[in-house]
């Protein structure tokens, strides 16, 4: 049976509501992140890199938020949440499985980190620490996330989804960047079609179940 | 035609390299970055995010290095440069292909910021935000380039090539990480085989060709 390696207040948790979504049967392994928030090293056996997500299907182990939605898709699918092959929304769907993680995510783990950086310096160097962390997040942090959250408010203003009228996999894909600019980015002010997005993917059953089982789901502000 | 839309020093110069891999026809329009570094904005008329690499063809424009070189090799490839459907080879182009981006360029580009940012702040502010900027690089940059770099060394142990024994797209999409890797993050102390993969790939004839018609190629230390 399809394995989730599921690490809590994770990536992996799209790929448990994208099995909902889709039916398809599946157990949980879990791991607790260490109090640093960093992956146990328990999940480096069934990965070098000890990331999370990770699954293990039929002999095959597969990283990467994008890969695995790929694979359970063409695997499982049977035609669901993918537009047909040879289309512009089949483009636009390959698009987002890379943009989530390969451009949307890196100013938003930026912004998280020269958050931290004051938080965890030595008391004696925090007003230095947060004097460079801010001049950083100013001048290069916060307008990257400004571009790439106007950039979503204008293409969920083409369709209802991301990739077209139909909901797909590159919602679920897109759902982390976005909730990550909900929690420290301020989608909030500005983006009413984000924010809706957000909305409409909260109220499906299968993204309540994913929750239920996965557990409890906060992403780092 | 298909068109590359070409920023000088970047991951664009992975896409001509593919087009001369595979003898596609495509015509090449030149944007340079600014003195900052930055993308031109003139950049922002063919995506509005403004980035490097973008294609046009056939009316669609298609963004991010994996996005685009899975819509070349599907679209022009005929079968070359991918490992057949159904292939455990497959999963793992397609793993790549995220990885590439989704994880390793990450904390390579944590490695130029944390460089760049001591030189480019005030003098009389440099010596601290050059502790700053070391903390971060021997607490959480440093250590994780090591990993993805023992990582790639002993995934090119097990075959020749990242998605087996063929040369793929996939080369071509890591050949950039490990490129950065090689420029700032001591690639060719301790990987014999990553130094090797690199001296592969710059002997190819495609390789040499795209270089050509895109200029000067240096990755950034």
């Amino acid at each position: 049976m399809l394995t989730v390696h599921h690490l809590n207040n994770s990536r992996s948790q799209r790929v448990l509501w994208l099995l909902e979504e889709l039916g398809v049967p599946y157990e949980i392994v879990r791991y607790q992140r260490q109090p640093d928030m960093r992956a146990p090293k328990e999940l480096r056996a069934i990965h070098p890199l000890g990331k999370s997500p990770v699954i293990t299907d039929n002999g095959n182990t597969i990283a990467e938020s994008g890969a695995i939605l790929d694979y359970i898709i063409a695997t499982y699918g049977n035609g669901r949440l993918i537009p047909p092959a040879g289309t512009p929304e089949r483009l636009r769907f390959t698009y987002w499985l890379h943009y989530a993680e390969g451009s949307a995510m890196t100013p938003l783990l930026l912004k998280l980190l020269f958050t931290l950086m004051p938080k965890r310096a030595p008391a004696l160097l925090r007003p230095l620490v947060r004097k460079v962390s801010n001049t950083a997040l100013s001048t290069l942090v916060n307008p990257q996330i400004k571009q790439h959250m106007a950039y979503w408010e204008g293409e969920l203003g083409k369709s209802e989804w991301f990739a077209g009228n139909e909901f797909t996999g590159a919602d679920i894909q897109m759902s982390f960047p976005l909730e990550a600019a909900a929690a420290r980015g301020g989608l909030e002010d500005g983006h009413p079609k984000c924010v809706a997005f957000l909305a409409r993917i909260h109220a499906r059953p299968a993204y309540a179940r994913a929750l239920e089982k996965g557990g409890p789901y906060q992403v780092g502000r």
